[in-house]
């Protein structure tokens, strides 16, 4: 925790708020680690908050579509984008979630060449399309999805997920944000 | 507010919570409108307030970028990724806080048009190329903002604005988001 | 008058031939302006006349496109080049010969959250694809503009109207040429 | 001139106005050819009329660039438009002014290739940027023309030469315009 | 024979081993030069055997394509990858295989314009895939080609000899690579 | 070896001949598998020998370019073709021949991320310029190369990798050639 997690001189709030702490000490207990992009946010508690609220509720509330699969999207995005931190750490997920390590390095390389169903298919191909010409969306892109099962629901979490990654890339590629050394050799 | 603000079918929850529909009255007392995107998250409370609270934090909270500045990125971000919904709405904003309708006008139509100095022309320049390359920005794209007077907490506030916009330019397209008829007039 | 109309050094002729200030007069009464791109081109008075005719005889004379569409494809055809004269000068003219507001603006920004006709969209569809990848175009392209009801008259027209708006956006940004500031507020 | 010039179902006006006929008789006289872009036109004799005007000021008229040098600037926009047509009537030009058949074909295939001085490699810099991402022209782009010689009549022309073939190179593709079969074997 | 065939300071081995001249010699006499490529690799006879070997296997061991469908290949990815050497080479053997100069032609400088039979437009639509963006390939391209009697053989040959001019046209490009004038007037 | 290593049914010679058996005894032996590359291949031995020649000079002989640098090129121009067969595989060779799995990844990922030396970030820089876009390739490039020390020889060896890569991401995806699955957990 001493090195900066990214190219910023910005560094952590010091000593952390006894909530921000607690957090971290639980993150430390269940994952091994405090992941960098918190302690990247760290230098300014609000923004770690708002950070930590959205993707929370993104990546693990309720919805129609499970864990993996927006571990999926995430990865898929991030292939996109190829944003080394977000590839690294959700990667790293994919592959603990699915017990498929394979799954998870074609999500890195190539997404198409995974072996999916037609739902996962028409999932990642929808956030292929909004990630790389989202202007072009069209109503006939959003039935795709709804052909195939998913609700409209459904439909804005695929689309929120997408963004999330998109913003969460940016800001990682942005200020050169670097991942824990930890992730690489997990769920191999 | 009885017309679906997206393309989807997400009813707003009714009624709204007491805080949620106290926020959506001060929006219309103060800005003559609820913004539809604050009433296309309404389908779900929890999302609402995690949007929010980060847009509040990103575009409203203290920073070396004013909120004009932060309106700038927005509108240029948005135009690269042609959003209807963010272009109208900050759009807006822009040629409000400036007091410049044609400054609003060029940012919407092609940024480098506009008459920029050099702290804004680097702000801008590099927001673009986080929008569509972030894999290829390297220490020299940070060091362009350092030279122009941008701290290290700046270059973090511009990374994070661009890549908000991003995010919500994306979410925007791919549910078909519609802007608040209000805007298209507005400061002129 | 006296500030070029673009980042080129080549005043008007002095004075302007009969013809030409007679032909000025009558745009400064119809239109309240004389259009900076004229005014752009007046420094050779045979360059002014070979534009101005072929402008007139693409945008004016008889066709199965009504003038409204023909500055339809103008405004989508600048929008995708972001030509900063172009779309201030074409959107207002959208605004006002449909008296829609929106419609203006939403070509300006991404034409496909406009809410076209089947004929319109195979139009702004064959115009975007002329834009963007002209060597692709094959005879199903055309085919799909004569299932709409377009005859091979009409789709010459589509095509000359997306050339010439591909010309002139060039011109215009290379040029840096400026549009008249009273297009801004125009049919708002 | 029995077979259409053109995918489109145009003929031409039959019989041709009296200077019409001339203008093409004098064609087949000097050339040995009527040009079929001509022909294509002369379903509407307005139209010819206005094309051929904007045509022989555009690449005859007097200008601080050569006539080959304009034709350099037609094959160079053409090959990056990839527009059958222009790169078979305008190569065979290259090839004929220049007496160098090999320049023709290097600008046709990748001008990058060929052995240029400074300012032709300046000039086809310009045309290139503007033909390819004309809304990133800014003035510095402008003073590296200037720095080689290039007046700002001069830049003028090379914009108006370049913009001149992104029209035609989309009206001949998107109506499938053929050349006239003689253009190949000359002056190899 | 004295002049470099590339940018690179690469002299040929001198003497050459004699089964190397035998080779150069059996070219001069039955092709009229010896191909600079040839020239280019031999400064290390072991790269060139190795790459004479895999040029020949490809594009003249038995194979469900003609030479012609071979060489239609390699000039269409030429024209997408702009490369002079290939394209000026191969175009040549274009025009003298078909014994038609204008479909020579036609591949330079855009394969869409050619007048191809559903098997040849096929087997250039996947190649041109295969080239700009392989990594969408999936079984409905190869099925495609199946469909037109393509056989799973001659879809390996089909990627085999588009994988081929991928990595020689890169490597002409990346040394400036310069064809034998002779090809120029060839089968004109 | 009974599973076909392509979408395309080609099985391998039955029996190999016996050179080729011992080549691939000598892979099961040193490495613990037969690359799939090989097995995809061995339907014809005269391809899958004109191949190996090519492979084995190509990476294996002497070169300016150690070992190493030629693996780093491979994954370079693989990830940027999103390539599934070669970054598996030479991913894997990165990771054991650096004895830096981290390094392994980020090349995968995102090759601007790894901290290279000027040497090693101008090959990849020259690499990736000739993977994208090889006809704008100038001796301004070169140069580059020669300014960190780079003989012409090695420049030779640059392109040639680059290519070799280029050519084999294509083959490998336009038949769908899936990496043994050994690879991934190696060298972690």
């Amino acid at each position: 925790m001493t090195k900066q997690p990214t190219a910023l001189d910005l560094p952590m709030v010091d000593p952390l708020p006894d909530d921000t702490q607690k957090y971290f000490d639980i993150c430390q207990e269940k994952l091994g680690l405090i992941p960098n992009v918190l302690q990247a946010y760290a230098f300014d508690i609000d923004k770690l908050n708002a950070f930590t609220a959205l993707y929370n509720d993104t990546m693990l509330a309720d919805s129609g579509l499970s864990k993996l699969e927006r571990e999926m999207i995430a990865v898929t995005v991030s292939s996109i984008n190829k944003c080394y931190y977000c590839l690294t750490a959700h990667g790293a997920a994919v592959r603990a979630l699915s017990g498929n390590p394979e799954l998870g390095e074609m999500l890195v390389m190539n997404w198409r060449v995974a072996d999916l169903d037609a739902r996962q298919t028409a999932m990642l191909t929808f956030a292929e399309k909004v990630t790389t010409e989202s202007a072009k969306v069209i109503e006939q892109d959003r039935d795709a999805l709804r052909q195939v099962g998913f609700s409209d629901r459904d439909i804005w979490d695929i689309a929120a997920v997408t963004g999330f990654y998109n913003m969460s890339n940016r800001i990682a590629s942005a200020t050169d944000m670097r991942p824990n050394a930890e992730y690489h050799a997990q769920a191999r």
